[in-house]
This record gives structure tokens, sequence and C-alpha cells, in this order.
């Protein structure tokens, strides 16, 4: 892999990429106080020429209103994008007048900044199925527009968040022939998340100059690895969307087929988002332990992600890492209904932390372990369970989190 | 539909089957004093001829060493059974020497009871992967095998209950040609359960008489529709079975064809197995509730019962339903992600209860509703979610439960 480093600044970390995020009042106040600053509840960011863009959108049936705005403008706009408007609190799905709001928040946009509306796209996320209060983002897009800057990454970091606890923000510099290049993300957790689409909503920009096409090869090969391997309840949403904005102002040769600068590009994008789906496990709702689930040993890489996703998403497994039980017959139970073609009879599993690694089951058979060593690995925030089919070279890690009482407390009573 | 009548008797409703469960010691006794009544963790039930034998199991790749006994028994024994011995506590799955093991068990009855082994099936349920203490077992073969009685179902019910707060058992009385026939069955639940396979522990018999292949083609008919149709954590057993057992005793003329003999013994196997269903559903791990989603105006079948499923099995809905909050897009999002085929712009959706209904989505959009009548239908303890494609006449029903804390709490220490 070729060498990178991390930097600060999320989405704005790439040059020429603004960001803004405030306080609109489409979340109720948590104090009613008007001198206590209220969680920014929309953000805007915004490229200073126009960026390629990449989408993926989820393959849920009901779609919400802005992914249906953001495909219509990005077809229209030859799959470029100058700016983004997003919303927390609200999906705006299921809303019979959800298309036009959607369409009135990048008409505001554009209007505001000067351009035209189809280079404005748009995300929400929040409850589905309550009618969209568009007044309140009428009324701070100037200001949104006015307070665009080249660092209020967090400022939209924080306005995309939901039931979220912390912000998530990633970014790298990597070279291309000498010439510095930067990616940068935000992501927003924390429930309704699991594989088979872009999870969740996911905003990443680069300054790397790439074709639109090799954009959208590079977006679609890592998220198969990163979002789609990552679940936090099964629940597969209906507003997730993932943009990649690339701006070329880095001044690189044009990426335009594959090659070693795609694959240098990829292995970056990789980072990016890789970090970001292990922020969005770890801070799953509810949850008190990152799960990362490698699956090593398997024919080929379909066949390890489906596996890793089996285990990931195990609601009992899940719950007896809350519990730091080492009850490794749910890992194999796991395995076994995963729906993919090997030989359970050679698997193996152990359980690993920072604490240390403990074997639980070779050749598809428990094995004698310490119930005392296994209780100090457990006893991590952050637990690996690793699974060896011993039949390939291939591997995939999937992301997840444990279960646990919390969770269902927030989703018990979500919409007040 | 025919006629039936519900009766008493569990698995000894039909004319000559015997049943009788005790402890023998795979549980730890929850209280030391041996003056104290342990529960039972062993049974055996027998029909006094031999029986031509239906079978489902589970489709984890991971099966337990029972289940493949099990399997061997009924092909070398051309589909006929005498009897079957089930303990609880120990799943004997995933274990170096346990299609041993389950084999001893089998030869232990068959030589108490002089009869073949292969005459004898054999089920475990409980933990996976770790050894089965098998003394206990053959010392209680005797005991076991002398109470054997036409009224000791309930024993045999109780035997096979791990985190089951009640015992499940149902059975009917209904006619052919003016003959009496019996169906009556067993189950348990209460973890670990999820379509797609014959789920969990079911034992059913009958003194029908059917032959092998139309009692096979019964019971496949009726899990489609009834068990597969169940969820309560989205995790497919290793151990899972339904076995049908018929020893013709009735006296009717054997059912060998389709046909309205056929139709009336299925409809009546229906009203057992769908009762059980139920059962399973109402006391999953954890619950406070029943949930059950019919979905109707499917264009087929198939389609009616995933999305049925998909809505049952959504841990965001049942977070919903344990919190009685009526946040119907967790509903139209599980309708949404469903696989399969259809217009999701004609869907509505309802909550109903005994006490009302309430209706809260059209045409794929929200209506306005009460949510004071939705806080009054959603505090009963049997939730009907309704969902309606408008799209054909197929409909289905699937069971499940609310996620409560409770889940959470069994599950994070299972084993122990």
């Amino acid at each position: 892999m070729q060498q990178f480093e991390w930097i600060e600044g999320g989405i704005c970390a790439a040059t020429g990429f603004k960001a803004n995020g405030l306080y609109c009042g489409i979340k109720k106040p948590a104090n009613p106080d008007p001198s206590v600053k209220h969680k920014n509840d929309i953000c805007l960011f915004a490229s200073d020429v126009p960026c390629n863009t990449a989408a993926v959108y989820t393959q849920n049936k009901v779609k919400g209103a802005p992914l249906l705005v953001t495909k219509a403008h990005l077809t229209a706009g030859g799959n470029t994008a100058l700016a983004v408007i997003a919303n927390s609190k609200n999906a705006n799905t299921c809303n019979a007048d959800g298309v036009e709001k959607a369409e009135k928040m990048c008409r505001c946009v554009a209007a505001e900044m000067g351009i035209p509306a189809e280079q404005v796209l748009v995300a929400s996320t929040g409850v589905i199925g309550q009618v969209l209060p568009i007044e309140p983002i009428e009324a701070a897009v100037p200001a949104l527009v006015k307070g665009l800057c080249y660092r209020k990454n967090a400022e939209a970091a924080t306005a995309i968040m939901t039931t979220d606890t912390v912000k998530k923000e990633a970014a790298v510099i990597f070279e291309l022939d000498g010439v510095p290049c930067k990616i940068g993300g935000m992501a927003k957790g924390s429930g309704m998340i699991h594989p088979n689409m872009a999870t969740t909503l996911n905003f990443i920009t680069t300054d790397c100059a790439v074709s639109a096409a090799m954009l959208q090869q590079a977006l679609s090969e890592t998220v198969k690895v990163t979002y789609n391997c990552l679940s936090v309840d099964g629940d597969t949403s209906t507003n997730d969307m993932v943009l990649l904005m690339a701006n070329g102002l880095a001044g690189n040769d044009e990426i335009s087929a594959e090659g070693t600068h795609y694959e240098t590009f990829k292995a970056a994008l990789y980072q990016v988002m890789a970090a970001l789906t292990r922020m969005l496990a770890k801070d799953g709702e509810g949850a008190s332990k990152l799960l990362e689930c490698l699956c090593s040993g398997a024919p080929d890489l379909d066949t390890a992600i489906t596996v890793a996703k089996s285990v990931i998403c195990s609601d009992l497994l899940k719950a007896a890492m809350f519990g730091e039980d080492a009850n490794w017959g749910r890992v194999l139970c796991a395995v076994g209904y995963a729906d993919a073609d090997f030989d359970i009879d050679k698997v193996s599993a152990a359980f690993a932390s920072e604490y240390g690694t403990v074997t639980v089951c070779e050749n598809g058979s428990g094995v004698p372990f310490s119930e005392e060593t296994a209780a100090k690995v457990l006893a991590s925030d952050e637990i690996q369970i690793l699974v060896d089919l011993h039949q390939g070279e291939a591997q995939a890690t999937a992301w997840g989190c444990d279960l646990t009482y919390d969770y269902v407390k927030i989703n018990g009573d979500y919409r007040t």
C-alpha cells in the first residue's frame, strides 16, 4: 500500500472546499433558553470550482426525496456539482411534498450562491414520514452561504449528527508523482445501518483530479469493502447516500484510467472510508464495544465479506459481546448460516483484543480454552472476532457493535 | 376451512402416543437442595406402533449432531420411527464426539424398549460447543422408559424448555369421513429463531393415517407459512428440527394423494403449527409484546411472506413497538428493503390491536393520525402491523416480538 499521512480538516482538508453548519430550528432546542447554543441541524459545503462527483445510493425501495433530487441533478449536470446542503432530524422521506421541498432547498442555495440549481445536491437524515419544515431552512440559507469557510468542517460534521454521540471526520494526504493530494470526509451514524448500499450519509471531498468515470469506479469498489461491510442493526436506511467530489485543484494529471495512480488514489480513499466506517460502528446506537470480524482463508472476496457480515449482524453474538461472554457457538452458528459455499468443518475461530487472543474453535469443533483469559480479552471496548475458513487466500473485515440496553432505550422512543 | 376443535393433550392427544420427561442433571440445579424438584431436562415420547415420519431440518451449515443422527435413522428406517429422545441445556453441536453421543442416546433407548436403534430419533437444544455429559442421560433412560404414559405430555413439553418461560402445546380433533383424527404438538423457543428452516424444536404427532410422501408434503407446505414465518432474533439455529409422526391408529383410510382428505388434514395441521408458532413468538426471549405482520394485496404468496418477514425482523421496529411508539416510517423502511418486486408507492400501513386500528400510511406516504389513538392501540401486548400492497390477492402472516432490555440481558450471559 502507498504511503499516506493522517491530517486534520475533514471535508475541508482538500484544497478549495469550504463548509458551514448551524442551528436553524429543525431539531427541537434541548434548552429553550435562547442564550444556550443549540446543536447544529443544517450544513452546506461547496467547492471553489466544479467537481466531478460520484455517488452511491440506498437499495431500499423507499428512497428519500433528497436522494431522488440529488440523482436527478447529477444526471442533469453530467455528474458535476458545486455544493451540497444537508439537514438532520428529518429524513424528508414518505412525504407527499418531499421532492418539492428538496428541490426548494437546492434552489435557495443556488440563488444565494449565484449558481445553477442543478449544481447543488441535497441530503436529509432523521425521522421518516414527518413533514419537513422548509421555512427555517429557507431562513437559514443566507447565513449558511455567507459563513462558508475553509475551516468550518466541524460545524458541518456536527450538523448531520442524529443519535451520534461524536462527529466523524477523517482525512489523509498522499502524493502522486510528487504532487500532494488530499482526501477528507465526514459521516453520520448511528442507527438504521446495514450493508447492501451506501450506508448512512457520507461525504468525501478530494482535490485530486480524477475523471468522473474513474471516480465512480473507485467509490463503488471501496464502498463494497468499507461502508457495505458495516452493520449496526440490520436495517437498510431509506436515505443512505455517499457522495465523492473531486475538484482537481491539487494539480495532478487527471486519473482517467486504471493503473498505478488509480491504485494509489483508491488506497488513500480506502483509508478515509475505512476510518469513517470504524467510527460509525464504534458509535452505533447504544454501543459499548466495537466489533470487528476478520474472515480470512476464504476461497474468494465475496465469501469472506458474506461470512464476516453474517457474524457482525448476529444479535445473539452482539448481546454476548455486551455481556463479555465467550459464547463462541454463536460465532460458528452465524458462520454456518452465511449464504456462501464453503466447508464448515475446516473453520477455526478466536477472540482477540489488546489484552490478548484466545482460540475457541478449530476444525469446526470447540477446543479447550481458559475462561479467565477469554474474560480478559472480552473486557476490551474493541473486540476482534477472527474467523479463518482455511480454504483459500481471500479475506475481508466487517464492522459492527454490541447490542445493549441503550440500543433498546434509544429506539423505543426515537421520534420525540 | 374444515371444522376442528381445540383439545388438551399436546403430543399425547393423538391415540397411541406416550410421553415422559424428567430431570437427569444436564441443567445445573437452580437450588442444590435435593428435596426441591428440578426443571426437567430430558424427555422421551413413543408410539405404540411404527409411525410414518416426516422431518424438516435447519439450513444452517453447522448442523447439530442429533440432527445428523436423526436424518440417518430416518433414511435407514424408510422414514418410519417409534420413539424420540430429546434433551435441553446442551445442543451437542460443534463437539468432536457429538455423533457418537447422539447415537448412544438412541441405542440406550432402543435397548431399554427392545426396539431397533434406527427406530429412535434424537434432538438436543441448548448451548453450542460444550461437551454433552452422556452419563446422566444413560442413567436416566430406564426411568424415562418405565414412566412412559399416555398423559405425560406436559412432562415432556417442559423438558425441552431453555429460556422459554412457558411450555408450548397445542392439539386439535377433526373428522375424516366421520372418523375422528387428532393432531397434537409441542415446541420450544425462544432465542436463535429465524425463518428459512424448521424453526427450533417442534414435535407433532397424529393418529391420522397418512403415507410417508404425503406427510412430508403436508409438513413442508405448512412449515413455509408457519414456523418459517417466525423470527425472534434473526439467528438461524444449528439444531432446528420439526418432526411429524403419524401412526395411523385413528383408523381412517390412509391419505396417499392430494384431494379433500389431504386438504382437511393439512388445514388441521396448519391450526396446530400456527398456534405453536404464535406461542413461540409471544414467548420470544425478553419479549413483552407479540407482533403479527399481515401482508395483504400481494401479487403472490412469496412476496407476501417476504414483506411480512422483513417487517417482523426489523430491530428498529421491534424496539419502537417495545416503546409503544407509532414510528411507522420504520415499517415502510422494512417493507422497502424486502427482497421482492413490487411498487412501493401503492403501499398502505396500519397498526391494530384489540384497542382499535390506526392507519398511518397510504400510497407510500404518511397520513395524519391521532398520536393518542396510536398510543392506545400500541399499549396492547398483541400488536398487528397491517401492510397492504394493493397490487394482488395473496396474503401471509409473519410472527415476531418486540426487542427489549430483557433480550439483551438474557443473551449477555446465556452460558452460565
